[in-house]
């Protein structure tokens, strides 16, 4: 379909990307070992860290979210090994399947797919080991299948309170960059990220930021990597080079991303990203719709689950939506297949965005009968008019 | 200001240029003397003259649209030629402006500038020139200062009811591939349009459509040209060249947006643009505010101008709304500063472009404290939901 | 021809375009009435300046080059005025054809077609005309048919020992950015430029810097004006803005291009065009061809024009080299039709594309069996090698 | 270094890529699960399947070439296989490292460097083999250290009189879309592409054409797989979709790259790089160097490794020539460090970008004072011109 008009892609990730970012992704391909690309390597290298703030090296593998999830797991661990993983949803779910496949024993702690992480119940849990068996701890920060974003500090301070030595390896896949994240200072062994979502590229980077303890537990990890192998890169990063042909492209564009967050401040891009959430809410409470998360603190700041009344199909809504207005939405995955629609409102993104991808849902409702009350979209209008503007506080 | 997401620029053109077009202009400058450049001038210059429903000439020229609007004058008239020009707003008083600089005698006929070329006051004076001394008839189309479209056939028809042998010059410069307009079916001599409106392109080129009257005229008129000749122009066309260096790039985009607009069909694009000019009036009626047009059959389906209540700034509240949401509107022109602002709806652009927009408008209101009733953005959405969807009724 | 690789464009302009220029063009336009674009036009308004080495205003034209030339005549004359224009070959011609449609009398001084302007033949014609009828003298800097650069300094110190009032309009279409020029220190009233050579842009932009003589003289000029009109447009560039809609997306692309020009330095840019010059000289000198200049001090940094031996086809080895090498050269102009071609070696180009060309004029001499000593590309080898490197040079 | 004029980047790979490509790739990005991706991935998982000359499907990694080594082999084999693989050079020794790590057992059969793979001797060897011990033999096509193609028909051959069910993995990294290649003519099992050379994408995507021999070795194999799974892949891409995220703006630059291969023909694009391949050994020779690959029939079309006489340093060379003339080399790797440099004629080129870089190469041999025979680069034209021009041939 090649629709008049700038295509809405209102999934939860790939999000929009900004032209700047198009444009150097779009500048010719330089010599991987050339000095050009050290300079550029060793930047973007360095920059990344402030985003997943850490000191600790991040590896940035030419290759997509879901290669960093493995590239975490043959790491640190062992054919055999026990770890935990919480199941907060599709994509938990599917990192636990990976995790079965490579030969980990994956003991799968199972959640409502409504709320997040509950921290106390792995600390629990962690308590119980006293052998210590339990290699690692495995969730999703921000799980995008149902907008829930866990509490990854007082997971971690469960842990310590069970006095567990497991790692905790952490999915921020689709937080990164849009929501408040601390790898060092919430104890983070593994972070996952990827490129697609709140760093606002298109999907073929991804992320392993790496604490310490991990590169230790990584000495003694058995299972075979060679790809993924953390120590050649890091040996090759120190210089800005990489151990084999990068993603050139993309990390010339990375480094445009990253001028972009910094221009306007991570705390503010994360300001941005909650007003848009609490705005769409709004609308979604107007309409008369249930959220598929339940715990108010618990919301994502990335993207919203809409529960549609049963009876009507999300996925002919969505089909609606496209050919209606050239809006893209998230479908519902899973168990919640035909029943929940995605609405993404992350990265490069403002107000006029939100309020149009809201019309364009509201007008979707109606064109398919699906009973709610109109108004939504004015309802997110005085969100976003009660929130504040960060472009006028800022300039304050 | 480097504000995140996408700029909104929904002034009544330039209009938001979709990405392929920009795609072609920045693709390299080719030998405008070589094979490759002959092939790329002979198709655009051929279906160029579809967008002006005519079959004869299509003058373009490497010049931002002010030049054509000389090119016009320059080409049939000579010094001291009387000519009649009818003054719909700030756009046609400062075609007369000029007409004046270049030695023409051009009798103004005043309008309200909240309606359009009145024809039979048109058809009333020619009947009175017995002696034909008024050379030529100069209106605009669509009017960007005050969003009103005239009806150049009830013009043409008057013209010829009065038997006088005038040109008939129009300007179309923002009306161009956004509205339904036929050079040769109206017998206009001249046609005057520009790339920055309809055609979705930059600024940077110009056209005049010519009529054999106005060539015949152009043998005899004595105003200095050179830039500006249509026979020049002509002559080095026929095998697809230009007789000087024309914008390549720009040939080059032009060629992209002659192939969108050929995709979707030009009775496809003209319906989209009403339907968004009903939905933004729409709006407009439901805030309680009065739109510049007054003659409901005359509304622009290229912007609509809208008046403030007394006492409030159009200035300021286009400011906020700059500020606020990123988006830019037009101004209030000349005696209409800063009571007037302007909503451009049109290129390329689909619903939520314009719910988006309207809900800009509607948070800036509120933040300026001007009273409006609010849910004009509902109002929108209802009139667009009542008027099909051209998507889905193209598809059926 | 959708050959492979890159296009060589090695005619004398336009010249080839950097890509972060095609992609500076390519971001979106923006609204040429806002605070954004006040911030764009005043810093390339300013910035200009230098390129010229002027302190006076240089108008910016939304037209391609020939506009300027236009602008120079009808802002300074009144129809009848005496002109003296030297003619150096095609383009010096063109101007006066112009200047006499425009109703100018213009009295052509003729050159050879092999050398630049005769500063001192110009004085003693001054120096006779005591009633100073003469007006202007008008001169072409760089000869983009002929490949010579004249001396305008001499030129100007010929104009001062005669005590004439003359204006001095130049022509620096194919040379400004490439080729040193001094507006203020050499007198000049005004300089004609174009984009679409030294300065890297596509075709679109024109120049005229202006000396308050100039400005004086227009203010008496009687020849008809609007859309060139100087006035108009520098009382509305005090504040960055322009009285018509500019070429937006060409002066965002303007931008960049002084960056370029600034971050290299205007003079290792001259000087690295008289590298290129030098090395391509050494090439036609070894294959055993006249250039068309015949002056050594007058050879153009900007491009060379070749002479075949009598019997062969410039026309058919163009054709040949662009089928077989994807190069496209510049053609000879009115008399020098089919005798002579230009390469040219201007804008962002380094050693190894004029190795590249000199190697694909070398090839195609070959293949139509033209008499030639082979082995020009060394020799041009030998020329850069004994010239030094300005990268290196700089670097030291 | 921000020098002036187009990167040459002659390095074996990236290459250069061309604009249409990158135009394709700064498109934005579009809803992997939505309806214009699932035709986008249909159409390029079938066309992608003429480059390797398969009908068998093509998995497409989104990762970096290197992933799809490791895809070849933890697809195949289980922990402890045994495997042959022949030590062409330095990318085939990575391999071999590779496949030690990930806990394959890998006999070497060790080359000279200077010549391809034995196919007697791997014949010979599998023979031996009457336990069929051996589960696969791995072979680099084009060994991108040295600048030699091997024979994959002959090794096919060979391996068929051993009568041996070994699996033949086959790398072309550096031959995809370069050099003829016959996936399913050859009998190859799994062939391992990337997306950086004869594609002319940048890196980022990485191909597996599997055979269904490989696929029912794929049930039995035991190594560890998630991200690299073909089955999941080939079950998703069945629909056009893929089991994770894939690299949805390269797949777009994809479909542009094989539209350009399909216009101008593979069997052309192989022509073009025999030739230029020929004219570089032409120099080479001319010079008085040796190059890497000493067996005539076995240079490679894709790239030339030149041998420097003792006592010089090719890296030395190589960074003169980058200061000098802004092209990038390839370096010697391994045990050719500093004696070789490597010069890439591959991807989107033409003759001028042949003798551009073989002067550039001649120039920097003279600034480094390096002993060598000049006229290197008419050596080379007349190899050119001795060859045809493909371009001028298709003509006929």
């Amino acid at each position: 379909m090649n629709s008049p008009g700038r295509h809405f892609l209102q999934i939860p990730g790939p999000s929009n990307t900004p032209l700047p970012i198009l444009s150097a992704l779009a500048m010719p391909t330089i010599d991987h070992r050339g000095p050009d690309f050290g300079k550029l390597g060793a930047e973007v290298l360095s920059r990344i860290r402030n985003v997943f703030q850490t000191e600790q090296p991040v590896v940035i593998y030419p290759a997509s979210g879901t290669g960093a999830w493995e590239a975490a797991l043959v790491n640190t661990l062992s054919p055999g090994d026990h770890v935990l993983m919480y199941q907060t949803g599709w994509f938990a779910s599917l990192w636990c399947k990976m995790a079965a496949k490579l030969g980990i024993e994956a003991e799968v702690m199972a959640g409502d797919w409504r709320s997040g992480v509950e921290a106390d119940r792995i600390g629990a849990r962690l308590a119980e080991d006293r052998a210590h068996a339990i290699k690692a701890v495995c969730v999703v920060h921000n799980e995008t299948s149902t907008g829930v974003t866990s509490d990854i500090a007082a997971l971690r301070r469960a842990m310590d309170a069970a006095g567990h030595p497991a790692l905790l390896l952490v999915d921020t896949i689709s937080s990164l960059g849009s929501v408040e994240y601390r790898h060092d200072e919430w104890g983070v062994d593994v972070t996952v990220g990827g490129s697609q979502k709140g760093l606002m590229l298109p999907p073929g980077l991804s992320f392993n930021a790496v604490s310490q303890k991990a590169r230790t537990a990584a000495a003694k990890a058995r299972l075979p990597r060679a790809f993924w192998e953390w120590e050649d890169m890091i040996a090759a990063n120190a210089r800005g080079y990489f151990p084999y042909t990068p993603a050139t492209n993309m990390l010339q564009a990375l480094k445009v991303a990253l001028d972009m967050l910094d221009s306007e401040g991570l705390a503010n891009v994360f300001t941005r990203h909650r007003r848009a959430a609490e705005a769409t809410r709004a609308a979604v409470r107007h309409w008369g719709f249930e959220t598929q998360c339940r715990v108010e603190a618990e919301h994502s700041p990335v993207l919203t689950a809409v529960r549609l009344p049963e009876g009507h199909s999300a996925d002919a809504l969505r089909a609606e939506i496209l050919a209606r207005s050239n809006m893209s939405l998230g479908n519902g995955l899973g168990p919640l297949n035909d029943q929940v629609f995605r609405i993404g409102h992350l990265g490069d993104f403002h107000d006029l965005m939100v309020t149009g991808t809201i019309s364009g849902v509201e007008m979707g409702l109606a064109a398919r009968g699906i009973p709610h009350r109109t108004g939504g979209v004015l309802a997110a209008m005085q969100s976003l008019a009660g929130n504040g503007s960060p472009v006028l506080d800022a300039a304050e």
